[in-house]
């Protein structure tokens, strides 16, 4: 079977070539570009690497960005008050909290304390508890309200590549706040059937085999094995980790998967790029909403 | 196949009976009840009978209860400014308010309105929410956060019967913010395997024969055949329905399906009584809360 490689670097080119245009006219037309503050603790490598793609990215489309490094010893009240310095802060409409957070620092109650009106990533709960609002995904999209990126950026990844959700069966394979838990919650708005798997699953490989489309979300390099997924399927790979003979790989086999898939998203240039393009959306819909 | 008929009314009072000693408790402390407002719009006569039997509950386990009974004709803004009224009211630990509304209300900004604090239905986007966070059942529980009343039902009657959840496969039929998608969210922490099936669902009946854990919350009467029950299931029927010969029936066809299940839940007796009872432990969880 020839599958298709979904190139999550030439879609998310082109999601960022649509908010470069929006991000103009919004400029022109207040005044200010949108602004992002991003907010780096510690020295995690692949954290630096994350915001720094992001930090470019904003650039890249004429998002301002407002960067706050801070080392590992930083307390939970430094946190916090940064956090609620930039929820007053005019010029900044999004703020993003890179995570993991170094040990000792508790991440929910920072999260908590973004306005849910500038939580770039979609990951304040009054944000993440709207997703259980929405019938469809027509009201979920046109609420404004920030979408958790990850799972957006799969979805936006299946409605470009024109991959029909409504009725098939969706198995999400982790079940994590950041990434399982809202995938699912988009998924059902898009009329998917959804199962969402994990660790405690009984016979994982055969619940796997059961999905129309598989999206895996567990932080596991390779788990994902042919025999996990049915002839024709669509596979989705979130994971970004370590390889065992360096560089890095998603949480899916693709050399062997793609094999039996209909399309499936490479790691790295699949969804990454996506996400990185779903913040930016994020950024400008929540200054549309504070300059409204 | 010989079933249990889970009894929902028994459990209920066993639960009630830990709730009125523990309600006593809590008055002797504070020197007050913990108490319950119950908003109630228009003439729907189910909903004047719900409402009159969770009063009727408070007052069994020494929970006071405030009653408020409004025209269909009361306006958005009236209803919106007795609850923020409520949320000052310092007796008031809890409110309600009965859905569904009379056409020409919406639900979700007067639910948003309810000071999370106070959430006896755990509806508030904060509360649905928060169900993303907990890793296991025991963080969730032990949040005090209130949690929706009807899947927390679910959750406490398997619980209470020895019904194991890790692991096994469990299918939700039905979407809604109400049940369907928290009752997942609880599934979930208690380490099932969840599927959320629904009305765009292809080959429906199949979807419902891979559940070892089968919960109907779609509100069609009689809807789930025996064709759609795995033999040896447990079905839960959170369904209440006017049946078509008169009286009430649930999502479930109880006479012909119990012959298939390992355990089944009866309407009415069954998830009914167990969501009332979740509601007078939101109460007193969140009375405790308040006086912290």
């Amino acid at each position: 079977m020839t599958t298709r490689i979904l190139d999550g670097r030439l879609l998310s080119a082109e999601i960022r070539a649509e908010i470069r245009k929006d991000v103009e006219q919004f400029t022109k037309n207040t005044g200010y570009p949108p602004g992002l503050a991003t907010l780096l603790v510690g020295d995690n490598p692949a954290s630096h690497t994350y915001v720094a793609n992001k930090i470019k990215s904003c650039k890249d489309v004429g998002v301002a960005s407002f960067h706050y490094p801070l080392p590992a010893s930083a307390s939970q009240s430094t946190l916090k008050e940064l956090i609620e310095r930039l929820n007053r802060d005019p010029n900044v409409h999004a703020i993003l909290l890179q995570l993991p957070l170094p040990g000792g620092l508790d991440s929910t109650p920072l999260l908590n304390a973004i306005d849910p009106w500038k939580d770039a990533d979609g990951l304040h709960p009054v944000n993440l508890g709207s997703l259980f609002e929405y019938k469809n995904w027509r009201e979920m999209i046109e609420s404004g309200q920030p979408l958790s990126c990850t799972p957006h950026g799969v979805i936006q990844m299946l409605r470009r590549s024109n991959i029909q959700m409504a009725g098939r069966h969706a198995v999400v394979l982790g079940r994590s706040k950041l990434v399982g838990k809202p995938m699912a919650m988009m998924l059902l708005a898009l009329d998917a059937t959804v199962t969402i798997c994990h660790s405690r699953t009984q016979d994982l490989p055969a619940a796997c085999r059961e999905a129309d489309i598989l999206v895996a979300a567990i932080g596991q390099p390779r788990f994902v094995k042919p025999s996990m997924v049915k002839e024709g399927a669509v596979v989705v790979d979130v994971g970004m980790n370590r390889a065992p003979e360096g560089g890095l790989c998603g949480d899916v086999d693709f050399e062997a998967v793609k094999l039996k898939t209909s399309a499936i998203t490479p790691v790295p240039g699949g969804i990454g790029p996506m996400t990185v393009a779903m913040l930016l959306h994020n950024t400008l819909q929540l200054a549309k909403k504070q300059a409204a």
